[in-house]
């Protein structure tokens, strides 16, 4: 079967969201890992809870309910130019340095991103990198105002693209993202950044079990769901190779 | 407004699932607080994430799903028998000291569980703990094939008991639970069992912030997903005061 469409995740699969550390730590020095860590966690329950809850709010408010959270669950103080000085940076996040090429490689095919962002910090997000100028589309999942993994979610690839699942690759590195996109049908390949061997011994290494490696760990390792991705890739430059293997 | 029916969540609520750490540490000595942790935190995500995906398993297979991850996370070695014995725990749970005393205090209303488990895990919990004999109901949310905080959960307390939300009090001490339940419609009482001043003093005290105190953390201090939970409490021994003084 030919891939038509190549779609990609983007928080933590085109864009390091871990290079929100560098501004977190500018601001709340010493707490810049763990805040990181625990505001990435909240704001995927939240995006979980609220919808299961009926109570959608977009991404952008989600985020900045997790940043709420996270700085109170530490106790610290701050006031709204360091709250905003953080927020910002999710407009102006890092590519991971593969993405640019796999995705020029890759230009005989629609290109797009489905991402639980909502439309406004897409668009920002994905002209401040220059990356409109690559993609056929940026899709958001606030128009189904529902977020992944449901499927409602999935279905705006077809929609948006109308092309139909068995002719998706949906890339990401997010496990559950993975897993949910394989759960809806669309072929999947799934980011492995870092390998469980590294993680256990990270953790062997440390006398106490370290708190930013268990964080990452628990964000990084493939899930229990009951699904498996088609393909485990470690980085952006295997996907023109395995688009090309996938149809011969 | 008359409270007709006290609800209460199971997990965390009446029965202490930190009380799992002692045979975890048991089983894997050095490492029981942090299985407890992850463990916990991948069970609740499973439950949102099988919801979503409309991948319903019952809560028994996503407690032995999230265990094995947490296990496997950690780059931990076991044979079977040191993982059944950790899961039989979760049909022995303790009680949270005041839990009997305030449900022998309201025994003139209807007094009920609803849970995340299946039925036959909350049916071995309550007999093993005497509660059978205490409770009007104990309802599975297994019957909807959803978990909390889906609305379709909530929903059961007026279907199994007959009264109707604004009649309910439901008591939780997860906030997400809290949540999901006041967005329902029925009257909450959230139990904070740790003061944010606790958390924030366990964080400052630590040089690196300890993992147990912020995994502990984003379980317990009340979430930001805009809703408030009607009443605040501390323990379960204040429920019959409260359940009096909110018909005055």
């Amino acid at each position: 079967m030919t891939i038509k469409a190549v779609v990609f995740d983007a928080y933590g699969t085109l864009y390091d969201i871990q290079s929100v550390a560098s501004i977190t730590e500018e601001m709340f020095p010493g707490y810049g890992e763990i805040i990181t860590q625990v505001w990435r966690i909240k704001q995927l329950e939240y995006t979980w809870l609220r919808s299961l809850m009926r109570r959608y709010q977009d991404f952008s408010v989600i985020t900045r309910e997790s940043l709420a959270y996270t700085l109170r669950c530490l106790g610290l103080e701050y006031d709204s130019g360091a709250f905003e000085r953080v927020m910002e940076k999710y407009l102006h996040l890092e590519f991971y340095p593969d993405a640019l090429a796999a995705l020029a490689a890759m230009r005989d095919r629609k290109l797009a991103i489905l991402s639980n962002g909502s439309t406004a910090m897409l668009t920002a997000l994905v002209k401040n990198s220059g990356l409109d100028r690559v993609l056929d589309a940026t899709i958001s999942v606030d128009t189904k105002k529902i977020f992944k993994p449901a499927p409602e979610a999935y279905s705006l690839i077809e929609a948006v693209l109308g092309v139909p699942p068995a002719e998706v690759l949906f890339v990401s590195s997010n496990p559950w993202d993975a897993c949910g996109a394989k759960a809806f049908g669309l072929n999947v390949a799934w980011i492995e950044r870092v390998t469980p061997e590294a993680m256990a011994l990270a953790c062997v290494k440390s006398d106490v079990v370290a708190p930013i490696t268990m964080f990452k760990a628990i964000r990084t390792q493939m899930d229990e769901l009951g699904i498996e991705p088609d393909y485990r890739i470690h980085a952006l430059s295997e996907l023109p190779g395995l688009v090309a293997a996938h149809e011969s």
